[in-house]
This record gives structure tokens, sequence and C-alpha cells, in this order.
């Protein structure tokens, strides 16, 4: 008897297909989920009443039958491959082989990931495999609701989260102000200046990330925007960080924004409403309530001050213009949504909770922390405080 | 009249439909290369006569507009994405909104990436828009070839990477040798204190990459193991690193391996061996021929010292068991194939060359080089040392 997971067994009842099967690299974090693998290329992993079984290349054979979490590992060719790579061609000469796999363990019919690849679905269809993607993307749900391990790893991460941000908030407090612009030991203090350090804090704490956001006026109102060149004092730096802990694969994010200096009224007003949603949007979190309650608690503040939000207006590019927030574990954004039609919370579901106010060619705030949903309320991964001002 | 790709127009006539479609976030290469555009969610390409349009969520639009290389930029929104979500969920909602876009360019048909998503190629379909996967994989052809602008890119890579392997020397140099370990400032000298001196200089160099290789012994027999615990004397010390370059997202790769002390007669036999694959391998390159020929030149060699390659047993986990190479962009596995049915070498074409020989158990030795096919050899990107011992 292989590995079980109830919900998966439910799905594919409820689909009547005989197995759910992947075909994904080790970054895909359903492929890794269910396997326990990394690896650089694709492979297979079949999930069936036999347990978890993985159809793997020759080299990457001998690692994974140590190294992965699967009942069983087979390899390509065991079915043929290389005769049929050279009768057939690399595509379809795979998808032979795959066809031969899933007969040796009398899988007809099998129920995908909805980013199964549309080549290889098409392929076993020609070969009188029923191929269905499943719409509810089961793995995901499953994955959503984290084991005490998995937040323990998710603590972790975000622990060397708080040291990154900790180290832009040191540039900050030891930067001198001279005009508009910040310096750092006799230099510009710019975007690029401390993101290098906040990689190499990450480094430090088994972490990376090559994308942090450290953006300072106009460049924070546009989503995902990194940021580049120098850092402007009375203006907001958002810095917003999400590192994979490379040892576990698990993910983290925060967002502090910072003023260093004298903030303007305006920014001080965006960064009140936005303490006030988030402090709101905590509020509301507990299981049993949707995503999409958490996100109206966040609106209710943003409009009943007046500005839009997607609620309001679904293609503003100012005020609130994204979601409450988004699930966190191998991926730095999975489910659950905390937005817009945003489904039921339960205990073990970890998420970010990020409202924030922008306006285009001006700048924004956002504070956002990590939270583990729990039956009567949340506890924060998150300890870091939320002052706007950097003396 | 917008962007054009000749060899993807040939390919749309071929198939007979009306326009390339993809649908994956900014990490998937082929979405960047078309679209020009990172997002960390998934976002829609289409490519056809009116040039390559992207289909945007609101939050990602704003910067899409101005930082993509794209003909045109449309939004969710302005097809009635927030009702069609809370209609249908988010799954249809999005598929209906995808329909009313395809509309709005008079596209019935289309051609996909063989990695398209099922659950949208399905989802299509079901409106009676026709949705073939593209086996040929244009997208990754055109990708293959580079651009002097794109060499460039990925030179600048290889840069950081000869750096980051002269700094796994330097410490293997400065490192002291105490019985069967290795000592670096009163330290046993470790995989992980190695890994991350690389990480820290790659950040340095503008790079990153958080799985460097550098494996001892019989680690480096299991592909892609990246190594753990104290680096030993005497034995083969394996330096395989790919960084991506953060600013232009080209890659690089190359593999060095190193003994610190006096290697056996069994470790000095493969490198001298796989020193002359390397040899023959590059002797072989240029365009015209294909990457199976180069393989071959390799496979020829081990093969008349006695050593298996898959040449002789697909299955093998000893001797040769991996492909000769592989071509290196944006990703860094990528076309074409240096190995078992490799298609031809095209000037333009970068890729690696990276013979090797192993024992399951024991260790091996491989050595990697990066060059660009020429119309009648290569250009070496690599400049470093192919020497086994480190004094």
């Amino acid at each position: 008897m292989g590995t079980t997971y109830a919900a998966l067994d439910e799905r594919l009842s409820d689909l009547d297909v005989d197995g759910y099967l992947l075909d994904a690299d080790g970054e895909d974090s359903n492929q890794y989920y269910l396997s326990g693998y990394h690896a650089p290329d694709r492979f297979i992993t079949l999930y069936s009443q036999r347990g978890v079984v993985l159809l793997m290349s020759g080299l990457e054979y001998t690692r994974a039958k140590t190294d992965s979490s699967a009942d069983e590992v087979r390899k390509l060719s065991e079915f043929e491959y290389a005769a049929n790579v050279e009768a057939f061609g690399p595509t379809e000469g795979r998808i032979r082989s795959l066809v031969d796999f899933l007969a040796a363990y009398d899988i007809d019919s099998v129920a995908v990931p909805e980013t199964f690849p549309t080549g290889v679905a098409d392929g076993l269809r020609e070969f009188d495999i029923s191929v269905v993607a499943d719409a509810e993307d089961t793995v995901d749900t499953i994955r959503a609701v984290k084991s005490a391990e998995e937040i323990e790893h998710i603590r972790t991460a975000q622990k060397a989260n708080e040291a990154a941000v900790r180290t832009v908030e040191a540039l900050l407090t030891d930067a001198t102000i001279d005009g508009e612009f910040l310096y750092y030991e006799g230099e510009k203090l710019t975007s690029e200046f401390a993101r290098t350090a906040v990689e190499k804090t990450l480094i430090d704490h088994g972490c990376s990330l090559d994308d942090s956001i450290i953006a300072c006026g106009p460049d924070s109102a546009r989503a995902h925007e990194r940021g580049s060149g120098p850092l402007r004092a009375h203006t907001n730096i958002t810095v917003d960080i999400f590192p994979k802990h490379n040892a576990t694969g698990y993910n983290a994010d925060m967002t502090r924004t910072f003023v260093k200096g004298e903030p303007s009224e305006q920014v001080t007003e965006w960064y009140e409403l936005t303490y006030d949603a988030y402090r709101a949007a905590l509020d509301t979190v507990r299981a049993g309530i949707t995503g999409e309650d958490v996100h109206d608690a966040v609106c209710d503040v943003y409009e009943a001050a007046g500005y839009p939000t997607l609620r309001t207006d679904e293609s503003t590019e100012d005020g609130f213009f994204h979601s409450t927030g988004h699930g966190v574990g191998l991926d730095v954004h999975e489910a659950p949504r905390i937005g817009l039609g945003g489904e039921e919370l339960k205990a073990g579901h970890v998420i970010t909770i990020e409202p924030g106010l922008y306006e285009q060619g001006v700048g924004g705030v956002r504070i956002e922390d990590l939270v583990v949903v729990t039956e009567d309320g949340y506890e924060n991964l998150t300890e870091y405080h939320t002052d706007l001002v950097i003396d």
C-alpha cells in the first residue's frame, strides 16, 4: 500500500478516472509536493490506488530512487524509450513510452492539473487514454492547508525575511539626507544597492530571491516593479520581499513602507488608512469566513474614505487596485485567493494580508504580514514593527 | 504593422490557424521572449497578423503598457472579467473573457506550445476555438538561434560564472589538507560553505543561482545532486554553476572538476579521457552537423576505452550516462539537444559541451564549456583553464 491522499481519491472517484497524472519539472510545486523530488527537466508522477510512482529519465533515476518521496521509481528505458524516440521522434516517442507505462499500471483514464501540457494530453488521447483537466485543481487545494512542519518551514523563511527588511531599515537609518536624495557612506543610496544587501542577507539565512521590490515614489505604484535608481528622502520607499528557503522550498512574504525624513500629508493619510485596513482585515480572519470577506473588510475602509477599489471600479489603476492577499507555501502565490471570489478559509491556510493605496505617477504605501489561519482567528508569522518614519 | 516572426508565420500557415497563443507566467521563456514582460502570475500573449498583443490583469496592466515589448496591451476588465468570474467562477470566467478577446481579433483557431495548459485548451475548444499543440515548438526553435545582443548577454553571464568558479578554486588553493578532509580558516571546508561563496560572488556580478553543484566523490556521480558536507582531499570535486543574469534573464553554464591533493589513477584516467572527449566534441562543432554527431564524437572516445555510454546501454548508470550538452539562453536547458536525436546545428546556437565519466558510489569527472556555433566551427564563451589538480 502506497501513499494516499483522501481528497485526491475522492476527486478521482468523482471524475471516474483511474489516476492523477503530472508532467512537469520539480520547480512545479504540485510536482514537488507529490513526488518530493527536484529535477531541472520534466518528469512524470502518477498517483493511483498503487500510490505515487515516478517515471524518470536515466539521468535522474539514480538520485530519484533515494531522494524522492515516491513509493516507486521507474525509468523511461524500461518502456523502450530509445527505440520509440528513434522511430517516432522525441515528442511522440516519449508519449508512446508514457502510454506503455500507464498500461503497466492498468490506467486507462487520468485527471491532470489545469496546467498539464496540452501536447501530452492530446498525445495520450490519440492512444485512447482519457484525459480530463481537474478544474478544481485538487492538489493546489490539498497543498493550501499546511501541516505543522510546513508552517515551521514558512516561519523560518519569514525570519530570514525580517532580517532582510531590517537590513534595508538599517541602511535608511544610517543614511543622511542631502536635498532630495539619501546618501550612505558617501554615495547616493539606490534601490540596486539595497537589493544587493537584501540578497546577501537572505543567503546568510539559507534563502534566495533575485527580484525583491525596493521601490521609491512613483515606482511603488506600478505593481511588481522592482524599483531602480536613487532612493529619495521625504517620500515612500516600499520594501516587499518574498524569499524562498533553499533547503525546504517554502516561501515567505512581507512588505513594509518607510519614509526617511518628513512624509507628505498625503502619504501619511494613505498610511494611516492602510494601517486601519490592515487591522480590519486581520480582525476578520478565521476559519469559516471567505477570502472575499477579508477583502471586503479592506475595501470597506478604503471606500469609506473615498478611494476607489476593484469592487467599485474593476479597471482602476489608482486607490486599492489589487487583491488583499494570497496563499503562500511552495509557491509565493498559491491558494487561497484573498480577493474577489476568494474561497472559504480553513485552519492551516497561510495567507498574506497586504492592503495598499497608490496614485500612478506619485507613489503608494503597502503593509503586508503573513499569517496562519486558525479556527478562531490567526497566528501572525511576522514580527516586525509597522512604523512609517525612519529617523 | 506589428512585430513579425517569419518562422512563426510559416508554422501558422502550415497548421492553418489564425494565431499563436501563450498562457504562462513571465518565468516561462517563450512567454518572456514574445512579450518582453516578466510577471509572477500567468497572462496571455497572442501572436497573429496584427503583431503581439497581451491580455493582462488590471494589476499588471499599467506596467505592461510601458515595460513589455508587445505591440498592444489589453486588460481582462475590457472583456467583462469581473462579471464572468461572478457568474461562472474564476476558471470558466477567465476562459470566457479570453474567448471574447480572441473574437475581437477575429481568431477562430490557434497553435499553442506543447506546454500550454490543458485546462485552457479544452476550455477554448468548448467555445469552438480550434487549439492545436505545436509539436515542433516553433518558439523554442526561434529562440535557439541567438542574436549578437543575446550572445553578449550570455557572455556576460559566463564571465560572472568564471568569477564564481574562481572563488571555489581560490578556496581550494587556500585550503589545507588534514587526513581526508580540507580545512579553510580552521574549519572543515564544506559544499555548503563553498556554495554560499559562489552565490555571493554571483550577486556581486548581477547574477543569481540557488542550486549550484559542488559535489565531492560519490555525490558527483548522482546527476544534479548539489553536494553536501565536507569536501575531501585526493578525490574529485565537481563544480557545475549555471547562473542567470538578473537584468537580462540569460543564463550561462560551465563545469570544472578539481582535486586538492593527489588524484587516484582512476580519476586521472577518467579526466584524461574526458579531456580527449571534450576536445573531440569541440573539433566536431560547426553549423550543418547535428547535435547527435557531436554526441557521437564523445561516445566514440569513451567506448574505445571500454566505458559504457547511452549508445551502448540506454539504462547505464555508470560511464557516460548523460547527453553531451544542450542549448542555453533564457532557459538553462533549451534547444538544441546535443545527444541522441539531436537536431542540426545552426550558426547562433549557444550550446554546452560537457562530457563526463562516473561510477556510482565512487565519483566522477566532467568538463563543460559554453560555445557559440558558427558557420565553420565555434566561438568558446568560456575562458577558464582545464587543470584537474589544485596545489
